[in-house]
């Protein structure tokens, strides 16, 4: 940490902050450019809080050298994480296709998308069962039955699965369950974060709306700090001023989050764009930018079917999609 | 809800859409444009997906009419909600200043700050017990003690206090505190919400960091669909572009609410800007736009006193705001 | 200039970079932490370019310490500047309220609108003669004629005029013209800011869509550096994720930059929200956090009252505002 | 256009309305629905101001159903338009590799560049004789010998050369020019869009930082209005909240716009990031999504080599990426 001195401050109080820095078992290194005195800060500085110092009526500015994420960061573990959910690999070169509806439906839906993924190369079922919606009034998903269901369909297909928790009382209704995702909304929900740290399940968490990489990183390293190590990044979307899609997908996240961490991340097309057409372009371009794997609607429901799901393929647009994500991995690994 | 059917069209297949309609009880009223044709939904909509019928092929586009929001809609509940805590009113009129330190530390520290505050014109104390904190790392809160600590400043002071909950599951502790607050990120928890829908507190609400007006009208709406009316909304900043604040307070954001709400609406100046010197301007400028009260944090520590706490008053700005303050609040209420 | 170096990079390198830092005839500062080395640069860093060395393989990190604006710093000049237009003066103290049409329509409607604006208590009049438009195909404005009935209004009102400019080329229309506004479209026009910099005109310079401050104070700084000291800053919102506002005005950016430069800062109410009965509430703001001047549209086109103007007061409106602003004025000053 | 009246407006207003949007030539359909009455608008609405509307007392809301882009509008031109850049083509299936340095700064620099990326496969040479900068006290470019340097490249290479206008008046320097590039602060820049589309020469329109698809079709739209319809639309990011990269590409901006618009779409991946780590996934990633284009920086200076310029390529790494972007090319054209 550096902490930049106005010019002309007391002398007396600026050898009040270093003496109270030093108070804190940190050392400090005071150096005296042009127009500024500048404090370099040396050693274990989690006892300094920057946003309090950058108060200081003294203080010009507080700059943080050391990345906040030790856990997640790449720097402290090189080697890329390999997280195996029941014999299906994702990371460290093993790209994972995941699909399946926004939410379960009813059995013959669920199946009837688990076997036609399945057949298309996906080797993991979405579902979603508690549904996070902006609007009370709008459908929450069959909850628990929903469960049920996704488990049935794991059952048929042995394709493991990966679906959303609202409510950390919920837990027990995930026990076979393969991963828990952790929605764009509660990507701070630190409470949250803290229990599923103490399960041994793999978590895919994705980006807030408006959060940061370094937050996401940040939210991943809560999930590890308490034990469970295995956790997978999902970009879906930053919140813009753009109007056309319904958020911008960020795709340079990608190389950079896996710069940045030793954690796979995976590219969710359908809800950052919106958009069922937007999905086998930006599911192609994720692919060969290095993402570990795609996470993509389909759905079957021949009512939504009649109105091509905003969002969500079809079987037949899923096949086309994934088909043509193999060719653009073999040409970007090859 | 109005849907504009894309150019060239085949007219079966606006047919079935329309027929699909109806099916779901609502009528449709047909226009056809220079280029577009356009289907005037009539009747309640609520059942109609306008995501899912974007995606339609045959859709241009999906514009929805009516606002979301029921409860929480000024327009047919046209007076003002006054929310009474312990005699204290906010609302119709009734500015609150609600001040106290950003976390409690000490029972020293909150009694000392609490009557310091009620010196200054405060009619309520805050304080933070559980503390959300994007590091896993960062101190989280004297948790249940300082929930403890509240009530004895409550008890010495009578001021109502309000402090925020992170985890449903804390309830019980909450039982006498006055106000509960919504966090920021957890402006989107609906299992939360939902929960507290079915207390009797008042709840102040935050909007979260990237979240629209609509949207926190929409979770203001969560909590009053479980019954639980007494919302008090919270403009607290929202992320932007600009680095030089840590946030940026959308004031304006004051007078729209209060257009399109019978909530009260209040505004933290503190978290806004991060800054304290940003603090004063900001609290006359909300005074000044209509706001319903303030939320400003204030220290004693003087541990932090050395440094001027990077987004807290001293006690004494706090008095020298809160006289500023009510000199603008007699001069436009006047 | 600060610059971190990764942890474990190749002496050899480091020492490279340290020799090409010194080569620029700047100083260096080693100093060697936990994790990583860090340079401090003393002198003139102007010549380094910071997105080139960020870009180093070593290099984790660039930091700038001193702000790139000189001759708009508070710093380097701590008293404000007073910019005096004919009498009328802005800044140090003064405020100023500016209003008029959006465009200038015809010698009755601006002779109009002046006298009744005056007698409200405006001091300058503003009126838009060459209008940037998104789209090609609306009214561009009346151009030189727009200049000719504003200047007519000027010698009937005796106020000064401020009107925008759009192309260099016009400049020779802008002789008599008092104040010339640069748009938030122009803000980032370095080749006219350039050649405002060689006029002895005051500039009101609008801060841009996507603009922070800083970016401000150095297109400020463009028109300075050619001589050209008498800038006026325009506050007039920045586009962000909210729809039911046009844009979000950004009142914190008031003090904020009274504090960063000795310019005035005015707040344009009108355009920042697009909505006319946002403009009282957001000017009694401004003038509560510091705003040394408000702009606001003002209409009196029959045509328009029909429709009473999305973003433009009436004059009965506007006799209203002022009316207030200045009561608030006296409190705040007082 | 449709207009939304508010619920319980008085009937002679909402006449009054009617009466005049048809003087202005449009022809009304009115619907009553349960809460609002809708008013559709048919035939020519342009001289329709929807803001002025929507700022009405009795309207809610004003909806705009066709795009105000007409020129640009792949309705009204479906095939695509494809440009011939002296035998070099762009567009409908031509991918088009530009790449050169960001600053022109040697004859020997330029050349050596240009024959380098030209053995890669680039296409056409592009290089910054006028440079836009945020500090006056920055670089500016060599200027007019920025421009006699690039065509003594064309001469050696036989490429076509592109590079950035800022100021109308220069326009003759560009005589010998193949594509004027107008930049992203200059894309509402309407003057200098109003000359340009007085030449014959094609133009590389950048999207602003903050500047929606629709607002950058509408700055194509621009330059057709006035004849010269060969555009090439740059995604080169937009401003976000995220730090970690200079700014946020926009990729499904590729997909977006290819079916708003007829015109070709090209990427720059080094402008975007500001990171040469990132260029070479973006570049897979913009490939695979569709771009008709890249635009890449590419240096050989010593004296940058030593640092790696923050975003641009040595020759060597650019002749990987080409390579491997014509690998995914082969793919996805397939």
């Amino acid at each position: 940490m550096i902490i930049v001195i106005k010019q002309g401050s007391p002398e007396k109080q600026v050898n009040n902050l270093i003496s109270w820095i030093e108070t804190q078992g940190v050392r400090v290194h005071v150096s005296h450019g042009e127009y500024n005195t500048i404090i370099g800060l040396i050693g274990d500085t989690a006892k300094i809080d920057a946003d309090l110092v950058e108060g200081l009526e003294i203080v010009e500015t507080v700059k943080k050298i050391s990345e906040p994420f030790k856990k997640a960061n790449r720097k402290f573990h090189p080697e890329d994480t390999v997280i195996d959910v029941g014999g299906v690999k994702i990371g460290g070169g093993n790209f994972c296709m995941i699909a399946g509806p926004c939410s379960v439906e009813s059995e013959e839906q669920i199946l009837e998308i688990a076997s036609s993924v399945k057949r298309s190369g996906a080797l993991m079922l979405r579902g979603g069962a508690f549904k996070p919606r902006t609007s009370p009034y709008d459908f929450q998903g069959l909850k628990a039955e929903g469960i049920d269901l996704l488990l049935e369909a794991k059952r048929e297909t042995k394709m493991p699965i990966v679906t959303e928790i609202l409510n950390i009382n919920h837990l027990d209704l995930f026990e076979d369950v393969d991963i828990i995702q952790v929605g764009a909304r509660n990507m701070q929900n630190f409470e949250l974060l803290k229990e599923l740290g103490k399960t041994k399940k793999p978590i895919l968490l994705k980006r807030g709306l408006a959060n940061t990489m370094k937050e996401l990183l940040m939210s991943a390293e809560y999930i590890m700090a308490g034990g469970n190590e295995d956790i997978i990044l999902c970009e879906r979307g930053i919140r813009t001023f753009e109007t056309f899609t319904r958020n911008t997908i960020d795709l340079s996240a990608v190389p950079m989050l896996k710069e940045l961490t030793h954690l796979p991340v995976v590219v969710d097309p359908s809800h950052s764009t919106g958009m069922s057409k937007l999905v086998k372009p930006m599911s192609l371009a994720a692919a060969a930018c290095g993402a570990d794997g795609l996470m993509i609607e389909v759905h079957n429901n021949p009512a939504r079917a009649l109105c091509d799901g905003a969002q969500s393929l079809t079987p037949a647009q899923f096949d086309d999609v994934a088909k043509s994500v193999n060719k653009v991995l073999e040409v970007v690994k090859g």
